[in-house]
């Protein structure tokens, strides 16, 4: 029998080793969106899909279970160590579950559907796309048998990115939601409305450019252990702690293109700068879940961004650097155009109160399709219906409706909801935050965010994967997800913006 | 027994694996020159180190050794397929000479050697780094036993680099250089001096940038395949013939580091983007020698950079990209400016004549210290000897001399020669290249290029590792390495510019 350390040691060499070659095909990936020319992109995807598979190899053959069966057995390891131990056993005993001819049937199927949904995009017509959707939606579930669940074969999908997740604690929450926010919509829609016509003036690159390295240097994000560079579509990714990019996008016609999204992957950056180094690679040097992934995103984009304290520092700033467009803009102006809220029909594009309908909608359509009770046939029209009742706009056409995310192409039922379950977090992490951290709000206001970064830094990013999501949000707040700290939030906000009764 | 398609199938998949992963390295690499925060050096590290024992494991493991054994005898396969088994075989039994403990020894030493250059060229002293140069040249004499030699330890150095090179082909050469290159450079001394001054003005950044790239446009480098960023040593990379990359620097007070150091890199990635895509990853897709990539380089850096031809077609587009710098010079003076000929200390930045010295000097100098006749404790009085003799120039100092160049301190032996084969072979094939391409001299004077590149692409680019460089040279020009070839351009050149008697 081999003593504890010893295997201990190759556990976390097998696991550290699968994540230098994860980490690999995280350059390959970022260095794609960002740098690569067009031609390489074939032998790009035959890069990508060796070191996938090699390790994915390394994690699911049956000495590494062996390994980690045999590890598991003893306490005479560290706390940390043990910890480690149980979520790679949980990890290596879910991916046993897929064989390998599921494994190939989604990967084909995804690659269909994506073509199909590419076409369909192109041509604006859900009916291209209905059928390979139909055939994923029937993997989806042939997957979450394959995963077992208890309740709701939806359960075993939302897992895959929001562990302990459920319908059973999603469903009251957007409940919430459906109940809560369309009065405080509908207050807003009815007081006098706010402009954000400022955003209509030509913004010239360099300097949005330059203004968003500023925020993010004062957000705290280390331009040492990273580097912000411009890409399609904004996104973070992380080749260690010590090397975490950002990537946005830059629209002369469109300031708010830039800065927000700058502001929301340094939230999420932040995140992975913040977890421990010594755990790289290991299961407590991974972020928890995309819902405190995007938590901490939005906290930053909105609960601070967004706010009027952040913008008492920042505007004066921001004014300097574009005098002939905002010189004559108010602080106070500003901040409510940056506020506005008004239906539309892009999810990405929307503010923060109507964001999660967009998000409800979704979340109630990708049940009803996995429950077999939607049928893909009808789902433009369900989709259209609940646009109409929840938004008051039905899409004038496919791409700006059913055809506009990607993720369902893709096979990603039950990642729609974590965007919302950022959003409440954020909201309750906030709330804390504030009793906690003496004058927050003035420390915004002088443009001071180091204890804020600090405490998000004790509060949720030092422990990677050591607490569920609900688990962390008992330990910060005292209590799981509620979303009645958002719905102060948002009162309190908009009460000042809107003016409302 | 399997079927001779199956199991060359079975090698093509295992080859093109370990490729994927050997261009995964490379595109971290490529990262770390160029884009990589300095935080991330550490985590990255791990990284490379993981990538190269995957794929050394895949190409020395006893399976893939007895797969080629068994492909070896088959005789049914396609000429090119026993082509690259033959050299894979090769490679295999040449990687199983060196046994793993060797391997961490030299990779140890390796380390230590180079941080010890590193601190004796910070410190200006080679003292500090003769102890730990002595233990890799007993590590590289060690190497060459285990490789097996005939005639010279240094041979088997050489092969790593250049395949059937050796000191018997070698010497005469470098003999040559010695009898013929010092009267020329004698001569060129006694005649009047041609001036580059013009270089000492500001050539602001973008505009140096943009012109190298309509340089390398013209070249025929894809740049839907490739593109050019800054790092501090220039390079060129690849990822695939899709993707191959350089890289340059900028120097706002030193126009001509950037531009010939474009076309000298944009030389090497044409050769890169010529290969095969079909033969991915296996040896007739890949270069046949650092001697033949240099050729390809020097080629055009030299034979075409800084010919009268190019500049002829070049130069008013330089011109009326710094008016006010080269408005006042003429295109003949710039043609021999740019071709100046002056002994100077260090290697990289020596002109096409003296530049052989320096290597000559190395070549001398690195034979006698495989050998043992010269011990490292004398490097640098023997190196300041032959600098005197042959530049008529002492170092001042040791980082101008002995500790300027990082080869030997990453057990690089062998490896200089191939800078002057370079030259060489770029000078026949360039004199071939003028007797097989009608009026090419009139096609360059025009800015045409493309009928050039085609003829390497034919007669180099295509061929992958099918030659070795001497093969390869037999084909092109009738005969081996002839340095007469090279003096014959320099001789031609020079009385031009020189106006020599």
């Amino acid at each position: 029998m081999q003593d504890n350390n010893t295997l201990y040691t190759k556990y976390k060499e097998i696991l550290q080793k699968a994540a230098d070659i994860q980490y690999a095909s995280a350059v390959l990936g970022w260095d794609q969106e960002v740098y690569m020319p067009p031609k390489g992109f074939e032998f790009r995807g035959r890069q990508l899909a060796t070191l996938a598979t090699m390790s994915h190899e390394m994690l699911t053959n049956d000495q590494f279970g062996d390994l980690l069966h045999e590890l598991h057995t003893r306490t005479d390891i560290g706390e940390a160590e043990q910890h480690n131990v149980r979520l790679s056993l949980e990890d290596y005993e879910k991916n046993k579950k897929l064989p390998a001819k599921f494994i190939e049937d989604i990967t084909i199927q995804t690659s269909n559907s994506y073509s199909a949904w590419l076409k369909a995009r192109e041509q604006n017509n859900y009916s291209i796309y209905k059928d390979e959707l139909a055939k994923m939606i029937a993997l989806k579930n042939e997957q979450a048998r394959l995963y077992g669940y208890s309740a709701h074969p939806y359960n075993a999908l939302l897992d895959e990115y929001e562990k302990g997740a459920s319908v059973a604690i999603l469903d009251p929450v957007f409940n919430k939601v459906k109940e809560q926010l369309p009065p405080l919509l509908k207050r807003i829609k009815e007081s006098p409305q706010v402009s954000d016509n400022f955003f209509n003036k030509n913004y010239p690159k360099q300097d949005q450019w330059d203004f968003s390295i500023e925020v993010l240097k004062k957000m705290g994000y280390d331009f040492e252990a990273g580097r912000q560079d411009i890409s399609e579509h904004p996104f973070t990714t992380s080749f260690s702690p010590e090397d975490v990019r950002i990537t946005t996008r830059v629209d002369e016609h469109n300031y708010s293109s830039l800065l927000w999204s700058s502001i929301h992957e340094g939230g999420h950056a932040l995140y992975e700068q913040g977890l421990p180094s010594a755990q790289y690679g290991l299961p407590l040097g991974a972020a928890t879940s995309l819902g405190i992934h995007e938590s901490q995103s939005r906290l930053w984009e909105n609960c601070v961004g967004r706010s009027y304290n952040f913008w008492n520092y920042f505007y004066p700033r921001l004014q300097q650097s574009f005098s002939s467009q905002l010189g004559g803009v108010s602080l106070k102006e500003f901040y409510k155009g940056v506020n506005k809220v008004e239906p539309s029909l892009i999810r990405t594009e929307a503010d923060e109160v109507t964001y999660h309908f967009h998000v409800l909608i979704r979340f109630e359509l990708e049940k009803a399709l996995i429950e077999g009770k939607l049928a893909p046939a009808d789902l433009r029209d369900a989709w259209n219906d609940m646009y109409k009742t929840y938004l008051g706009i039905t899409p004038p056409d496919d791409k700006q409706g059913i055809l506009q995310d990607v993720h369902w192409s893709h096979g990603m039922f039950g990642y729609f909801p974590t965007y919302s379950l950022g959003s409440f977090y954020a909201a309750q992490f906030f709330e804390q935050a504030e009793k906690e951290i003496n004058k927050l709000d003035e420390q915004i206001s002088n443009g001071e965010l180091e204890q804020l970064l600090k405490w998000l830094g004790e509060k949720v990013h030092v422990f990677g994967r050591r607490y569920t999501s609900e688990e962390l949000c008992n330990r910060i707040t005292g209590r799981g997800l509620d979303f009645s700290s958002f719905m102060r939030y948002a009162e309190n906000k908009y009460s000042g913006i809107y003016d409302l009764k």
